[in-house]
């Protein structure tokens, strides 16, 4: 166990904290950059809101509208010339994580003159590592990725397809508004995405980290349990504002490093997801609810007493008269079946996706985080050969 | 659930990481005051150790040592005296809680030319909010009080026997460098006193927060889990590094706010104990360890379903048959056979202190965290009628 944390990003969490934006703001400067999506923050209501509360505080704000799904490096591009010629103070990042990853990357962009394509790693190194950011205040409207209060980013490259990542201290935002009367407007199918992508990122590092590291277990187990009582209840009852609070507490704390401190933590699910969606613009939470089982099916055999725990303590299974490869099957059976229930697709034949670019995804997925033999990296490290089975399996 | 979190220290862990406190000290300022209590940390080497890093990079120091067990205000005053006329630039504190806890006053103390004792809450509101502080690193030698990553210290004026607190963000270190080798020297006893400490830290959140928290409860009882079993073994064999470090861990996680998000934590155990810790110079974790299972057994007829999840999920015992407040009563049996199992006192009797003063600590103890009606906050609120009966169950 070595390893250095830090987390700066203040968290402001609250049924009506989006009412403290201007005066947050107001801290950073008195010309902000909102962020969105597609509009959806218009239709509720929530962007109106958010400038109300900037112009009680005297905070100017022009808009960088329209950030994709799955954000592009073109809309950095784009953001960062706003900011640029607005002479913007602060960004605001108004929307899910898209919106949020985009504006992070806009911010460090503002002071560079170079590509910011430059700042994703697409080879073993960037080629660019920002030095200065703009301040960004995060306000999230979706659970799910966590990113109002991590340093990452994901970004694509619409030219080249390839979707890869940035992580740099810099890009903490300075504040996250929490506010979970936000995410009451999601749809029961995105709220869902959001439940599986919250689940995967501990996953991640629970499967995928070292050994020895117990409290970080208890801690993954914990928020996994949680996201599946309340993630259920969630899109149940998209009101419920209990639930929603606690699976956005739960999408926080999946990826801010509390979980993954020590672990060292290695992502093969979202990198094999990420491949995918660089082609087929496929919601990200989505990909996972498909990729994950399959993934998991393979990882188990190589490592079952993990799965055995996993199927323990997250389903409460019995151990008693198994091994632990088929104890930690169960476990597996259990989550996919959590995934069908809340209306997750779990094979790539349910979102139209075939065999015909296996060689292709499997490539891109280990492009960046691969050991020397060129496989990417995970508990076991996967050849391409090893990645196009799980695709297969998720048929 | 509404709440602000932040936690900026900066956490570097690991066996041998106390070569790097050079090199961050360095980029704080050339001139270093470094706390340190009894002298421990030169018999033990340590001191020599951290010496020759700062050295390495041309850093200069002055000590100010023998800060107490109980760190009294007094030594505040003339360590903030000591960083003034040497114009130190940053504050290293090497030890355990209490040098930690003097060395964060300390720094607020260095621009403060009022009495220190003005900034620990001692009635209801402090006298003076400091506005300023000198950078902190920390470096513990014992696993106990968290105060190594936070922003709270504790501190006793000895002419009032009044031993009490500060919480202020400007307190955070900028730095916590946490090597589990210094804490192998640490004897048994003091070992199982820390363990002692970092569990009932835990707890106070999690018998005396709001409602509502379940993913927090998960982080509290796998710290709690961990504590005992980590815990057992540093004490059975003070050199196994493991156990030390998952100790050390444990410890930083118990009061760094991660497991007391939303929580709105109050420390009822604590403010007892302090009071008790006052007049006799009694260990805090030695206290702790009788002042704890006699309040839960206290708390527990008030809110007996919370109890008995404690010893469902804590030590696995099985509710079949029983009602809650019955299971509840069994976790706290096998959490005080656990204390006694690692050598903690569990009686007052057993560290020579009688009942002559029990009107007085029952006073002391209320004497911040109150209510309108002058009870110690917590669940239930205690008035000096109760807090005396818990005193008398701890004979």
């Amino acid at each position: 166990m070595n390893f250095e944390f830090q987390n700066p990003t203040k968290i402001i969490f609250g049924a009506g904290s989006l009412v403290q934006l201007g005066e947050v703001v107001s801290e950073y400067g008195k010309k902000a950059m909102i962020v969105i999506g597609g509009g959806s923050v218009k239709r509720t209501g929530v962007f109106d809101k958010a400038v109300e509360s900037l112009k009680a505080e005297g905070v100017h704000y022009v808009e960088c509208a329209d950030v994709e799904p799955n954000p592009r490096i073109t809309s950095v591009v784009r953001g960062a010339q706003i900011a640029k010629d607005e002479k913007c103070d602060v960004i605001i990042a108004l929307g899910g994580g898209s919106t949020m990853d985009a504006a992070k990357v806009i911010g460090a962009a503002a002071f560079y003159d170079g590509n910011p394509w430059n700042m994703i790693l697409h080879g073993q190194e960037a080629i660019y590592v920002p030095t200065k950011t703009l301040p960004v205040i995060t306000v999230p409207t979706l659970a799910a990725t966590g990113s109002e209060a991590n340093c990452g980013a994901v970004i694509t490259n619409d030219d080249t397809k390839i979707k890869s990542f940035i992580q740099n201290p810099l890009l903490f935002p300075k504040v996250a508004i929490v506010d979970p009367e936000l995410t009451v407007s999601v749809p029961q199918d995105h709220t869902a995405y959001g439940v599986c992508d919250i689940i995967t990122h501990v996953m991640e590092g629970y499967f995928n980290g070292v050994d020895g590291t117990p409290i970080q277990d208890r801690f993954a187990e914990g928020v996994i349990i949680n996201a599946i009582e309340y993630g259920r209840k969630a899109v149940v009852d998209g009101n419920d504002l209990e639930a929603r609070g606690l699976v956005q507490w739960a999408s926080i704390v999946a990826l801010n490093g509390w979980v993954q401190a020590g672990v060292h933590m290695l992502a093969p699910m979202h990198m094999i997801e990420h491949a995918l969606s660089a082609h087929h613009d496929l919601t990200h939470g989505a990909g996972l609810a498909i990729i994950g089982p399959a993934w998991m099916r393979f990882a188990a055999r190589h490592r079952p007493e993990r799965f055995a725990q996993f199927a323990q303590r997250v389903f409460n299974l019995s151990p008693k008269g198994k091994d632990a490869l088929t104890l930690g099957m169960e476990g597996i059976e259990a989550y996919e079946a959590f995934l069908r229930e809340i209306g997750c697709p779990t094979k790539l034949t349910e979102v139209g996706i075939g065999d015909e670019l296996f060689e292709q995804y499997a490539k891109d997925a280990a492009l960046v985080v691969r050991d020397e033999e060129g496989r990417l990296l995970g508990r076991p490290p996967m050849t391409t050969k090893d990645i196009v089975e799980v695709l297969k399996s998720a048929l």
